[in-house]
């Protein structure tokens, strides 16, 4: 690049704002991200841009830097966003990177990366700002004039003497106080606050429900050991979304970490379908003992389709919707019973409207009225356990331990193609006994 | 209730978070809803524990009151969540409560009701603190000291003497400026805004990107006539989500607001689930048409469903992998070809492998060479096209201005039960000629 190209490069980083940076830098070639990190890694915005930047540029990015290039930019940035780059690297990288540090710098990140991703001691920074509460008004408007660093200064987190989180006063109480007034005596004592190891949708849960900013974050002895913004929550619950979505769409969302590279996520796509692809075989295989039946009446054939789609679609249904309830707390197991029994009674409803319409098709077209009954007549009882499973299954996954977003999608839908074939045919086998006695 | 009782229940609520009042008056039966609100009416949060309920709370509260009383207690609630309640009652009704309001408490509230629930317009709360440029940081400082009421007061948005907006100061620049110093001088003039019109969508990922705490909203006229907060975002984003999944579930939010009522949930389920009918019902005629193929090898019958259940999951995986990325903003018509071509590639190594798969499970169960080809060769075409439709369909919906989400879940199900079952019953056909010749 020419002399000036790259002056009028640094001026328009110096004037960009760093999410757009990261913006710009995501929707360029490999050969013009390379110029632009050489500019971008000369500025301070550096550290602030690379937080920025989706997951698979970081790891791109990271993965060409020298260990003691990603020390000095990391040094830089919030702790919290210094530990997820870290988290992107090798554990022999990471360990180096650590090496080229300053201790002082090293320990704090090197405590957050102990803490789980999706904890709160995983999402929060040890950056904040915490006031003793022997402190003045007038002291703790100078503290906060002095120092600079401090991600967030619209809440004040008290402590006492040994650490313990005490209170916390907001800016504009502080200012409204009388300067001599002693931070004790005006800091709410009611903080609502988490522990290093609550799971970050409860944290997202609990700043969404009381409206805050921010959150404490303390340690098993009540020290305060850090704070989570909203603006990390926000992301949780953008992530926590997503994450739901590829699950019950039978994936992970880890695929985002591999950008358009095929083989990384056809592995993480290929044992979900394997395992539908033995519950495909399943139905076959049910379809297949019933072979006689379908032999004397071909006609069934017709409505195979029709049993199984509708019975996956109402098992869609009701999955999804428990799944996105457990999500965002709407239910839990206490209001499950009440939940189950709307599902059941919207799912029989569904059925019988449903029935009705296949059982007449099937009466009008193949003119026949045994075969209309038995289509009628299975597909409501499908529905009616479609709409059952769907509430179950991802309740024991929940009660299991495992995520309930796994137990909707292609999960529940195989599961309601193996009822609903068996069913529909073991009707249709007994209908036609029925009639030749 | 005994005198006693009361007393105590009104220490209770006097001492509880009026996000906590609204969850325990959800978990409450109708009989201690009731008692439970004489008492709550009479507190000075009771707009507060309103605006935290759950809809189909509020709506059921806000049915049994007079308008009067509606009136009483909106009036003290942010003008944003006063809209949100005026929403929930008929066109009557709401005009009732707002002509028993105050003329100039009742202006700013319709000014909000014109706008869409979903636009930034609906989201904003008139609620706000801004300060005239002339304005010097001592006098800004008073000003705030003697504003209760602004919901925020971390960012001071200041304007021009025309009410255009033209700038904003922290709370905490505020309180680090010399008190002379007018705002003009200290405001940064660059603050990101929208306009009353800006889908929440959008303002959400504005808040988001930027980690914002509160975005102005302008009129048409540049002038600045609104808030929306990050807590309000956290709301959307939720929302927008739980919307989402709904839709790819085939079905709608909106039954949120009918809680655990039977009737009207099935009616908003019941016209997703008669287009999935007649889609079902349409593959079955596929099926019927090439009953002779399917009576001459009855062993073709065995991988009907797992050629429609695997083409429906590809589908389901693509397509519910790109409304998510729309939604998020990581894909948008420009990065379509390079996703696509990624999907197709990662979908046709998917089909070949479970292709592969089956066809071996064919050829050993029903040990049929003919029949281990045919399944093996079109689920891999069947795997391919529903990657393709599970990316083209979303996309399509966008252009269209059709909600994507609605493209994904059943309805490319249903498109790839008819496209999978068309090419595995095509392709044995064939194959029958073949051989026979």
């Amino acid at each position: 690049m020419r002399k000036g190209a790259v002056t009028n490069l640094r001026r328009i980083v110096e004037r960009t704002h760093a999410a757009d940076l990261a913006a710009i830098y995501g929707d360029m070639n490999d050969l013009e991200q390379g110029r632009f990190f050489q500019v971008l890694k000369q500025s301070d915005l550096v550290g602030e841009v690379i937080a920025h930047m989706d997951p698979v540029n970081q790891q791109e990015l990271v993965e060409v830097l020298s260990p003691e290039e990603v020390a000095h930019i990391i040094v830089e940035m919030d702790s919290d966003d210094a530990a997820d780059i870290l988290n992107l690297l090798t554990e022999e990288i990471r360990d180096d990177v650590l090496t080229a540090m300053k201790r002082e710098d090293s320990e704090d990140i090197e405590k957050l990366l102990d803490y789980p991703e999706d904890s709160a001691g995983g999402l929060m920074t040890t950056s904040f700002f915490a006031l003793p509460e022997g402190m003045t008004a007038k002291e703790a408007v100078e503290a906060i004039q002095g120092d600079e660093d401090a991600e967030t200064a619209f809440y004040l987190y008290v402590v006492d003497e040994a650490g313990h989180l005490a209170g916390v006063v907001s800016l504009r109480k502080l200012i409204t106080s009388s300067p001599a007034t002693k931070l004790r005596s005006i800091m709410s004592t009611d903080v609502i606050n988490v522990d290093v190891n609550t799971d970050q949708e409860q944290v997202a849960r609990l700043v969404s429900k009381y409206d805050l900013l921010a959150i404490p974050v303390v340690d098993e002895e009540k020290k305060l050991s850090g704070i989570i913004t909203v603006d990390d929550v926000l992301d949780v619950l953008r992530e926590e979304a997503t994450e739901d979505i590829y699950k019950m769409a039978g994936t992970s969302q880890e695929e985002l970490l591999h950008g358009n590279r095929v083989m990384p996520i056809f592995r993480i796509r290929i044992p979900w379908l394997a395992v539908n692809l033995i519950g495909g075989v399943l139905t076959g295989t049910i379809l297949w003992w019933f072979r006689a039946t379908i032999e004397e009446i071909i006609a069934l054939l017709s409505f195979v389709p029709v049993i199984t789609g509708m019975g996956g679609n109402v098992g869609t249904q009701t999955s999804s919707i428990l799944v996105r309830a457990f999500a965002t707390g709407r239910v839990d197991f206490d209001s499950l019973p009440s939940h189950l029994w709307k599902e059941v009674r919207v799912g029989f409803l569904l059925g019988i409207v449903c029935g009705a319409m296949v059982g007449l098709a099937a009466l009008i077209w193949h003119n026949d009225p045994y075969l209309g009954v038995v289509v009628a007549v299975s597909m409501m009882a499908a529905m009616t356990v479609a709409a059952i499973m769907g509430t179950l299954t991802p309740a024991l996954f929940r009660k299991l331990k495992i995520d309930p977003a796994v137990a909707s999608g292609p999960f529940v839908t195989t599961a309601n193609d193996i009822t609903g074939i068996f069913i529909y045919l073991a009707a249709a086998t007994l209908m036609l006994k029925f009639i030749k006695h």
